[in-house]
């Protein structure tokens, strides 16, 4: 798997930023606080649906979500420039981490149990 | 630019999930919780340092900054993939938006401007 | 009412901070941070249980869930203190707010509107 | 200190949300997550300002800040109000480990550590 996606997409927010002038206020702790604040807004969305509601989107919300999620990236992808992570490297290694972690079979047995150690 | 990267992650997760039998846990709005609580960490890393000092992370910080990035692309891609959003093109939607909304000419010369019509 | 209770948590909690010398991490910035933070690890304790499971928390989680609530005021009453808020003043406004945008005639006609104007 | 205060704040809440029909969304899971989008309101007016700037608002800005720490104490006591806890019972617990957890003379000498162990 290449990273060339998120290469693409960290140049092409620089650009946008530099062209705006926008890089002084983008400090690793204000995109964190920019990215947690779309994460709100995705919540916001979700917060009094049921769980089986919040699975089939109205034509009109599912639009909107999808321009969070679309935030939630791009504020991802600047931190991740900001602070030089390799996003896909990063994940590779969460996943190696988690499958070590909660190896099938224990979890399988211990569905119920998720709501304990995923926390 | 082709979403095959995504597209690969997501059955990656996918397949990560079913063999836990955790797919009945991921509901949008549930994983929109657990984005958010990812969100957080990241939060908690940065809450007390100034953002100059946010720029330059000990190896130790950098490695755990790294680990929540991964979290969150790891919720966001699970989330879009239960949503079936193709996070690139909600990316290109939104930066489009983006670009009309906030004209290089008119953003520079506001810079000061940024913190009242970002929010 | 009164707000004698605020001022009283808003001393508390000042004397605790100056004591340690920790006044000079606590601007309104940060401490909105922190309270997000602890805002979060509630959300933690809820992500994986369904809304029924959530009002009935086994003893040790309860006590944990206190614990997160109790930071949560704790930050909210600092920050009240640095910009000089009076808590109880601005709960009442709203109130006086809310009260007019959601008339209770109108609102109980729409429960399943909620949704969509609570966004 | 007594807490007439917040049992008469959540019994203005509770009537509120009974006159409009409202009580049945209101699981502490629900709750929960308007709470972290109040939280994230509340992010969104700093996160771009300066640490400085944070401290001394506009008066408009004021007013908008003190209407989401609002919302934010609104939420925190409904969830007190759904899960019976006593939010001073709970601060003054939490309180008492927080003086435990971090002695005055150890935490005065160690205030640049502060970023430490506040994580």
């Amino acid at each position: 798997m290449s990273d060339d996606l998120f290469s693409a997409l960290k140049k092409r927010l620089r650009l946008f930023a530099d062209e705006r002038d926008w890089d002084q206020f983008h400090s690793p702790k204000n995109l964190s606080m920019a990215l947690i604040a779309e994460a709100a807004e995705l919540i916001e969305h979700f917060q009094w649906l049921t769980e089986e509601e919040s699975q089939t989107l109205s034509t009109e919300k599912q639009a909107e979500v999808e321009a969070e999620l679309a935030d939630i990236l791009v504020y991802l992808v600047r931190i991740a420039d900001k602070l030089d992570v390799d996003l896909l490297a990063a994940v590779d290694k969460k996943m190696a981490i988690n499958e070590q972690k909660y190896p099938i079979e224990k979890a399988r047995g211990n569905a119920k149990k998720y709501t304990e150690y995923n926390e």
